[in-house]
């Protein structure tokens, strides 16, 4: 008897729809070999959405990630619709989601793949014994959807708001997950500043009071935003809020030598999940099917450990990817001399075929 | 007839004092080879202020920084003064001297040195030829300054608030400084989710214009933060708003080798202005002669090329720090092998040798 899983599936716009398909031809053949069964159901988001519908996120689209267990999210955005209002812009598609289903917990783990430690820009002693970060960012306050945010004769204005339930439960998330790793959290604001982070601060002392074997200390995000390049290794779990984390995120992503290898869980109080790559749409290579799809691959990784509880599929997802690696596989944005120059459908076979092994 | 040029110094806390001893050295020598006087005068900033007179910026010290021609600042903050409330604390005599004296534009130089690429954190192919930004932050606004702020129950906020006149002039120090460099300039925002950062881009667009010659183009926040690891000589001038200015000049300083080689000049609408080291106050190295001074020495080389006019003697100092670098001079921060060892004043002293060569 196997149980049978809700899959909602966005593709966006973009190199999202290629990547996303990848994703699933992984999810669909580690579900056979595991005995998972999986009802999948697509939905349009972002330009895709307001294209056919007038809304990037319609409410058919709603109703399907209330209905999922997991949602495998491609990404949204493109200069075709920079013109329109935000309330109408790609972004808001993924933004709506976040904020309906209360996805306030950004997982984004950064970690670097042994044979890609030459792909990064940074120099190899730094990265040598390699980088395992995870970064929790808070997705769903700060100065994403802080009110009033407009435009008022000449003064425009965003609001960055938080309140204290929201930085708890964020918190919360990041000092259980080091529990689960090296027991350090490094908590990143900007407290000589902001009152949101200043407040922030309090908070994590307090929360921490209840994880005596978790160690919390606190960084500025300038500051940190140096150390990440200068001395990654010195990070366990990074906490933050939404805006520092989008920042630091995406500069982190140069530790595991491109964008294109990180993942992202995003979660809420319950199960469900919104997995999606921290990597945007890519126009200039959309359509060309040289993307890569490891990201979004490692998206189902994270979803089949977080949403369904499936960590026996989600370490062979892992450790397919790390063979594939291994075999020299390699997409252009992280080709070397020696591998093995490959599509972003072949990279998804690739994986497929070591699930195995 | 030498005219006499009224500074300045404001040496704060940590090793603020002796990183501006040095610079002063320097200013003072530079000053006898080129005909310059100066009248100097010393005051009070950050906790050191607050801890001798419950102010982080007493009325006599903006009283000096007014009568000044150019401020040399050291820097401010440490954890003594951390549980202060924010008006009190040591990062309100820094943040109120640019809010009172309007200096609206930071201009944050990060430049690859010659002798120094091995110490960077990044690999010698992604710096080779060398980097050369001008990163120029919006500094009198934004979230830093924006009310309301502070806590109301169980819910704190923060306000990020330009007027359209904020930004345009601003991106008019951008673009003009583009002229005299290669042409470029990229506008950094967070278009696609602020509203303040699409209201940055419609100006942007208006006011880049009547720049005719200079090519503006504009990029994400998160994407910057990414692309100045893996490309940054792809960049000329960048210009952003405040907290984003923070955190990626912090970041692109590990181009540079050590944020302890990189300075600061805020400007207004006149010629006077603030000239600080990006660097902190590092407690954890205060007061032990270890400190770089470079970075507070370049400050004085943008002190005479944008308060003083004084091309030829910025030039000099300019000369003189490159020659003691590439005759093997290093403190702790840019130490390799086979160079030279030196103290906080031995670094000062080889530049100040190296003036007349
Ligand atoms: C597309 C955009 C709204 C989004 C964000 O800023 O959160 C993206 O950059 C991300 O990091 O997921
Ligand atoms: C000390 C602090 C207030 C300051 C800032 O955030 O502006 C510093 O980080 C800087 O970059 O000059």
């Amino acid at each position: 008897m196997t149980q049978t899983y809700r899959i909602a599936v966005l593709p966006g716009d973009g190199i999202g729809p290629e990547v996303t398909a990848e994703a699933l031809k992984v999810l669909r053949a580690v579900g056979e070999r595991h005995g998972l069964s999986f009802e999948v159901r697509e939905g349009l988001v972002g330009g895709a959405a307001y294209d056919a519908t007038g809304d990037p996120l319609p409410p058919e689209t709603l109703e399907l990630a209330r209905w999922a267990d997991a949602i495998l999210f491609g990404a949204v955005g493109g200069d075709k619709w920079d013109h329109l209002p935000l309330e109408k812009r790609p972004e808001r598609g993924i933004l709506g989601l976040r904020k309906e289903l209360d996805l306030f917990a950004n997982l984004r783990p950064v970690v670097t793949w042994e044979p890609l430690l030459h792909t990064s820009p940074l120099r190899p002693e730094i990265l040598e014994g390699g980088v395992d970060i995870l970064i929790v960012r808070e997705l769903t306050g700060g100065l994403y959807f802080g009110q009033p945010k407009g435009r008022d004769g000449d003064r425009t204005i965003d609001t960055c708001v938080y309140t204290d339930a929201e930085i708890r439960r964020v918190l919360h998330v990041a000092l259980q997950a080091a529990r689960r790793r090296r027991g350090r959290v490094v908590s990143v604001d900007k407290a000589n500043v902001m009152a949101t982070s200043r407040r922030w601060r309090e908070l994590a002392e307090e929360v921490a009071r209840e994880y005596p074997d978790v160690q919390l200390s606190h960084m500025y995000v300038d500051n940190c935003a140096m150390q990440l390049i200068r001395n990654p290794r010195q990070f366990d779990v990074i906490v933050t809020e939404n805006t520092f984390g989008d920042i630091l995120t995406d500069e982190a992503s140069t530790l595991a030598g491109s964008i294109g290898l990180l993942p992202s869980a995003s979660l809420g109080s319950g199960r469900a999940g919104l997995y999606e790559p921290i990597h945007g749409t890519a126009p200039d290579i959309a359509g060309k099917g040289v993307a890569n799809p490891l990201a979004a691959i490692l998206c189902v990784e994270m979803l089949l450990r977080y949403s369904l509880d499936q960590p026996g599929a989600a370490d062979a997802v892992q450790a397919a990817v790390a063979a594939a690696l291994r075999d020299g596989y390699r997409t252009p944005d992280i080709r070397e001399e020696g591998t093995r120059l490959v599509s972003t459908a072949e990279m998804g076979d690739a994986v497929v075929a070591r699930l195995d092994s």
